[in-house]
């Protein structure tokens, strides 16, 4: 629980398995010099990192291999004004290694677009946080 | 068209348009060195800035306050693989103006959580980019 904002933490296990309910999340990096955000659909990997496909001449994979990046995802009910949001935070890399790649080929992982030169992107899920709202009932409330 | 992705670009008016669409959007800044996402909901004034009312004790506001930051919204479609993003990138700054304060409270932004000492925080559209992802029939595409 946060003090000054109303929201209740939640554990690793519980964003994880939050995590794996959601087609979409959103790479947050730096791109010349600005925050950037772009959302990607993804996949867990059995170790719980997060799995992007994407291509490999991309600005995205320019700009993030290699790089500590965020992926958030989140949901939430505008009616209730309630939801949850998860943040993994992690080292971006390209997978290179050739078996690592046939194995998360078979995954079935594709991206939502078409592009030739497809890679895995894998960004290790070093520190996990989430948080979870639940304003309902709170209509009358400012702010 | 990006051609490295796939993607479609939207113009500032497309942007604003879908912006004002929806009721939840991420704000992406810097905390402790590293990249930070947080959701929240807002609204557009009338010269297309975000506004956020949040706590003027909170973890975000001290980060914000002054700095520049990127705001974003999107909409997606899971099964048709389709939807947009928005991304804002301006300077945030606490609203400290008495009789600003006062014309965006008759807005009637609230924030969905019960926090006592509200502010305005004001995200300026300096720079508003957006793209559209149409997937639907690329289901037999590996990325």
């Amino acid at each position: 629980m946060l003090p000054d904002d109303g929201f209740h933490a939640l554990d690793r296990q519980e964003c994880l398995r939050l995590l794996a309910k959601v087609p979409v999340g959103r790479v947050v990096y730096t791109r010349q010099a600005l925050h950037a955000i772009l959302p990607v659909n993804f996949g867990l990997d059995t170790d719980s990192s997060v799995i992007l496909r994407t291509s490999a001449s991309s600005h995205l994979v320019r700009a993030i291999d290699g790089a500590v990046v965020a992926f958030e995802t989140d949901d939430f009910d505008a009616e209730e004004r309630s939801g949850w949001s998860v943040v993994v935070t992690g080292r971006a890399a390209v997978v290179t290694d050739p078996a690592e790649h046939e194995r998360l080929s078979r995954t079935g992982l594709r991206s939502w677009v078409d592009v030739q030169d497809g890679v895995f992107v894998r960004i290790e899920s070093e520190m996990v946080t989430g948080r979870v709202v639940n304003g309902a009932g709170s209509a009358d409330r400012r702010i």
